[in-house]
């Protein structure tokens, strides 16, 4: 068995676990190595404390599974099967009884839950999900070697952007540009839908990119995402488009240190609320605490939002190997939203920042 | 109340069901006309026998939940507050006693069905979704505009493809400028992510756009769809790039005449069987039928998957006001794959055909 799978038998047998039958995609991706999105039909993994895991998926998927590396059994079904009683015949093949049932109770919609119960009736149902979280959180180095070439495709989108700012574009057309040049070099999906703020639009935290037109004077702000081999990056930078005004500047100096801040107090060890905290002090100090509204960041990885998160009030330790996003903003209402992030990955003693282009800010003439 | 929830509300009353809580932002939307995507967030619309309905939505939202025209209560709450309990109170402030629930058992996941059956301990729950299908599976004429619209512009992508194709352009790129030409005409969202497939990759069901070249000789898949004040369009074209051999020309004139068939055969009080079946015969006949491996077509609204479904086997009569697709297709591996798919809606006597590009075989040179 692979380390993860190890890893995940390892907390089954702590906890009493009989079976844990995972069906997000995510989750399927992690243990198996296998990456599919089969919609309404079913994919699930199940995983034993000392028995062989098994996958099942739809029939003709069947051949991309196993050339996916997974040696263990693969049940393929046709539409005409009923795939729940195939679960359940391959679980009886493996135990006597399942009395405690693991599930993604956040992923499992209520359908699938009573064919669960149903056929393991009187089993108790728990929740792999936090596990899982924390299983995720670490990364390997193959991981981060994903995560790295979605960093630097995402370095390059916001340069395509930033080199396509002209006033009367609109954020559509800067945005149509960024994911026209990542088509052509072949990415074929975005971690999220990507955000091109211009002016007040940036200002509000709930902008959706529009027919608004770049004028000078304008803050305009990029947040974006590439995936890559299933790895997600997160990117945002705000440049000046054209001469601003000192309000403007002073926000922007205020994030770009809290930033820093935030980034020299990574290492393994540090807390995240001390990571979130480093940097909400100097926008507080500065005096737009009120304008920082969110978390300072957040894991990255399969998941576009995973653990660890970075709030004031999350005591959980940096280790070596977690990735994670660092993204203080400000936005004050009709003047100017400011966001800077970087996805970073803690190294044995402090940080690797994986988003590698310029924070310092930009006028662009 | 609209006439949306006064049909729930009679459901209701003839299936003895005390409330419905709906979860979906499709549901949610196609009832209260409040479109809203709050993630892992609480958004839900409860609906009564003759009690006024109430929204509850993430507080930052509350605002726009009105402005959509949305009458009634709107319950917003903060990040700190348990949504749950304000559900509970202000279903306990309608009824005395809430003995049967209905919810979406396909979309509500576990976690929220526990806090359900949690507050509402011994009360039945019941699945609202096959109604909420049949409700949303005739259009009124709102509805049919805005889809009306979207395929206006699903037309103007495939132009733009079919414009864009030459040799030694790659499938991505062909992708891209479609994209990057809609973006500029303001479209935000695409009904699902757009498939440009070009010869052999074309003739597998399976197929995803990549770096694969556009060759001389090549038949040239498009399909995709645009949303449009939440409503979706869908469309699929093939063209010839450059001379095809008699195989790719008898393969595509089969599907072209075997659509025909279909949208002939389109009225209101035919099955959605016959209609399917006149293409299948088609195909068949022609000695294609094992390389016609799905079905003909799938309702279009809110959803880019709703009801009716046209299959062989479904004898549910057409209505005036239904809208589907019709997408006969033809896969013969390492040969050729074509496929031809129309938007249309049932009028009071036959149809009214939604896309309008040309679909007479096009050879580009």
């Amino acid at each position: 068995m692979n380390h993860r799978l190890e890893k995940l038998s390892q907390w089954m047998k702590e906890t009493g676990t009989d079976v844990c039958f995972l069906t997000s995609p995510e989750n399927v991706f992690y243990l198996s190595g296998f990456l599919s999105e089969p919609h309404e039909r079913l994919l699930g993994l199940a995983v034993f404390q000392e028995d062989e895991p098994f996958l099942i998926c739809p029939g003709m998927e069947k051949n991309d599974a196993k050339r996916s590396g997974w040696n263990y059994e693969i049940i393929g079904y046709s539409d005409i099967d009923n795939p729940w009683e195939l679960v359940h015949k391959a679980i009886q093949n493996r135990l006597t009884k399942a009395n405690t049932i693991a599930i993604e109770k956040e992923h499992m919609n209520v359908e699938r839950f009573e064919q669960v119960t149903s056929l393991f009736p009187g089993a108790s149902i728990v929740s792999a999900e936090e596990k899982l979280r924390k299983l995720r959180m670490v990364k390997d180095e193959k991981e981060l070697s994903a995560i790295r070439e979605a960093c630097a495709l995402a370095d390059f989108a916001i340069e395509t952007g930033v080199a396509e700012l002209k006033e009367g574009k609109t954020e559509l057309d800067v945005l149509a540009a960024i994911e026209y040049a990542l088509k052509k070099k072949g990415v074929t999906e975005m971690s999220f839908s990507t955000m091109v703020l211009t002016g007040v639009n940036a200002a509000s935290p709930h902008g959706t990119p529009g027919l608004k037109k770049i004028q000078k004077g304008d803050l305009v702000l990029f947040d974006l995402g590439v995936i890559v081999d299933g790895y997600c990056s997160d990117i945002t930078r705000t440049v000046a488009y054209g001469d601003i005004n000192e309000k403007q500047a002073a926000i922007y100096e205020t994030v770009f240190k809290a930033q820093k801040a935030a980034l020299e107090a990574i290492k393994p060890g540090v807390l995240c609320s001390e990571v979130d905290l480093a940097a909400r002090r100097t926008i507080s100090e500065a005096g737009y605490g009120e304008f920082f509204p969110h978390r300072l960041g957040h894991g990255l990885g399969i998941s576009v939002h995973e653990y660890p998160s970075l709030t004031e009030t999350n005591n959980l330790a940096l280790e070596e190997g977690m990735v994670f996003t660092v993204e203080p903003g400000i936005y004050v209402p009709e003047v100017a939203g400011v966001r800077i992030e970087d996805d970073v990955a803690v190294t044995s003693n402090g940080i690797e920042i994986l988003t590698k282009y310029p924070k310092e800010l930009q006028i662009i003439k």
